[in-house]
């Protein structure tokens, strides 16, 4: 029979003979090569043809016996299944399983809020590819290569050994019970919020907390205020859920709160950075706190509360987080640990308001059940042994140093430069009428990595700047990226 | 009435009106706000009071009356249902709103897709607290105990050890290569699946792989198949969504295509276990599989395919999978590592279609960034070593004993019992006349952890039923279980 190729086998492939002989059979029926009622040769006449053990075909013929594609009569041999034909003939030139077809009329349509989603700006595209470092003056990144890996591998492994077999069970979609603790007491001391272990949800990131709180609270066309400039993942992911986003803009006091009631006065939600805002780096002062709050309270209307990189602070004493002066359970608070410890430990947590929190946990068991426990049992002797604080005031000096190499290396550029002690980057802003796109566009062929603040605004910025990541970068590559900065600002 | 604020409509969405009234109707009677037996305004007074064209009203209570939501009584108007279409309420005692009580008047309300699932029955409720092992006969529980916990931590040392400072900032959104790579090795000769790695998305467990798919593909109100009994995880995802459930039932060669097609032949997506379908064991007939394609292909529709545990089959070559059937690109191939390692590692991937690859990959991206990676190093280590089977190889003994203990414990008993030889659970069936929830509490009252099969069923099933998982418990255990279970059905 033609179909028995001699090339039918490759024996180069992992796959058994076995395996590879149904495979070929099964596409020759479901093709039509082979017909229904075909006789196939005796497993022992097929095996002398190709030259494989008898059992080789004896196992494809039964599996495909066991499928229906085959049927044995006793005495008189096998049979290609007269039934098969029928059915797969219903549509005319069918072919066999391969690829599918790149697109199609009918490839299945995405859902409306996953289009909202597609088409979204996204932080993804700001991002480094995963096998490589990131290069200057990529911001959002924290310097890994001085996170005391050993030592955390150590506690990895002391955890893998000691974890018991109920720790490989579900969990408790809460989250691990002592790292929640450890949060609780961190985050009441250092960012004065005001929480018990049992209001915290361990979750993706900040990324896994945007996205829980918009699925629970944002119906499609609800009014969402978004800082502006703002910070674009969040922005997806109230996206996701079909909010309305109302931009709001940002003064030296933080977000306008009154333009945001102008704007939107039943807003349903808030997003902000208040301790050091994403991109601008402005801290929200205490009387735009206050009235946001109260406009909260009375509109019933909740505050996401992102402190992504608050631990990061030169100067001064950070200033307690705004979930910290809610009386009215109106703040949902997020900290990460991609900024603190590195970014894909994916651990970053929600801290809520009492009567939320079952709710929120039976949703999230909905979304991923709840997170990986190894590294958040890590995280939590990290944090329990002290080396968590260690680490942090490392950082702010590491961090410290790095940003003031790299104002003094940018004073002769014709930079205007916004850098409060705090975070992880500053904002260059460009001379009056000089283009940030072509500028970027110069320093990617001098080998720097740029990202425009206009990338992150909805409305036209007054000013063109840049974000200049520092963080993650050692003095020499700062300075050597400053006079490559220079070099590009001379050739626009 | 109450429930028909003025702020209803969201008349910037592009839903059409009678959708939003729908959704919000059909919400307030799924969380208990509006009542069985209730009646409803007439057409014409609702569209006063909400200011919207009567046939928008008409269009709205016309679908929610299809669905069963309300019953239109001639003459006297239109009225809640008494019985619910997802038979929500058919389990006693059950009260439906999760919506937690402790909610003051202004606390957030929460979304209409978060109520949908706060209202979905729940397989968290059949989790054990994470600090406990499962008791017989919890069933959805691999034998932890058995798992090479030693030599998992050593693999995760090393990886620990091993992986670049690179390793530590975001990573891809579609998982680990080397891991996506040892996947699709694994999928192509032991499930027959048709895939490359780029094909791979590694997300948080197969309710990950539910909660994304979900999202991508279903518009607020498409029909969704979904086998009655089924898996209730995935019915939860899909509420999310804003699906309808479509119920259909199975029979002994698996999901009733046909009846699926009568009562919803546009349907968006279908959700099928049909390698041992989940809880009723059944393997899906070829001749089933291929009209489900056939269907599919021509309407349109997309199949998600959860294999989560065919690799436990103790007699024969596991079936292939329904995706290497498809050439059309209608399948999306779930797996898991839950069953085959341990729930806690939450690693499960999607294999898609390539055209929907890219796509997914952006609101993955919106969701949780990327899983993390320490352990998707040690699963690629783990699989490409070849511990993973062995392992399995190992698990298939297991629990092929401890399936045989059980049914020869079990013969005295008056259970008919299904049981393929595949999985890590059998089907008892009660006696007819015997009541599935008193031999459950009985039972309890024994020690015993067991779930009635109509905790997954929508419609009411012909025969009552337990799943009696057996994979986790050792013979001792399941010996002794099963003379608890003797004495709780004497006592019924």
């Amino acid at each position: 029979m033609s179909i028995f190729r001699d090339d039918l086998f490759s024996p180069a492939q992992d796959t058994p003979l076995y395996q590879q002989l149904y495979s070929h059979l099964q596409a020759a029926i479901l093709s039509g090569e082979l017909k229904g009622g075909l006789k196939l040769p005796s497993t022992r006449v097929l095996a002398g043809e190709l030259g494989v053990s008898r059992n080789t075909i004896l196992n494809a013929y039964e599996q495909l016996a066991a499928e229906g594609y085959l049927e044995s009569v006793e005495g008189s041999g096998t049979f290609v299944a007269r039934v098969l034909p029928d059915l797969l003939f219903t549509t005319p030139g069918r072919k066999v399983p391969r690829q599918p077809r790149r697109t199609g009329p009918d490839q299945p349509r995405f859902s409306d809020h996953a289009r909202l989603q597609l088409a979204a700006p996204l932080m993804a595209a700001l991002r480094p590819s995963g096998n490589e470092l990131p290069r200057p003056f990529r911001f959002g990144m924290p310097a890994v290569d001085a996170f005391p890996y050993q030592l955390w591998s150590r506690l990895v492994v002391r955890q893998a050994r000691r974890l018991p077999a109920s720790a490989l069970t579900y969990q408790d979609p809460a989250g691990y019970g002592p790292l929640r603790e450890a949060i609780a007491a961190h985050v009441t001391v250092s960012r004065r919020v005001h929480c018990t272990p049992e209001q915290i949800v361990i979750v993706s990131g900040s990324q896994g907390a945007l996205d829980l709180a918009s699925r629970m609270l944002i119906n499609p066309g609800d009014p969402v205020w978004l800082e502006d400039p703002g910070y674009l993942s969040a922005r997806g992911a109230f996206l996701g859920a079909g909010a309305h986003i109302v931009p709001v803009p940002i003064d030296e006091e933080g977000l306008v709160v009154e333009a945001g009631i102008a704007r939107a006065p039943q807003a349903r939600l808030v997003y902000i950075t208040p301790s050091h805002q994403f991109p601008l780096g402005v801290t929200m002062s205490l009387a735009r706190r206050l009235a946001l709050l109260d406009w909260a309270r009375r509109a019933g209307a909740t505050i996401l509360e992102d402190d992504y990189d608050s631990e990061y602070r030169f100067a001064g004493r950070p200033l307690a987080a705004l979930q910290g002066l809610d009386d009215a359970g109106r703040v949902i608070y997020i900290g990460t640990f991609s900024k603190v410890l590195f970014p894909a430990l994916r651990i970053g947590y929600l801290i809520l308001p009492p009567p939320l929190v079952d709710a929120f946990l039976t949703v999230r068991s909905l979304i991923d059940i709840h997170a990986p426990i190894l590294e958040q049992a890590a995280l939590a002797d990290f944090m329990v042994e002290g080396h968590f604080t260690r680490h942090l005031r490392r950082m702010r000096t590491l961090y410290a140093g790095r940003r003031a190499v790299l104002l003094e290396a940018v004073r002769e550029l014709p930079l205007e430069i916004d850098s409060p002690e705090a975070g992880m980057y500053c904002i260059g802003w460009l001379p009056d009428g000089m283009d940030d796109v072509s500028v970027v566009r110069q320093a990617a062929a001098q080998g720097l990595d740029l990202t425009p603040v206009s990338r992150f605004s909805m409305e036209p910025l007054a000013r063109k700047g840049l974000v200049l990541g520092y963080a993650a970068y050692s003095v020499q590559q700062i300075q050597d990226a400053v006079r490559r900065l220079a070099a590009a600002l001379r050739s626009v």
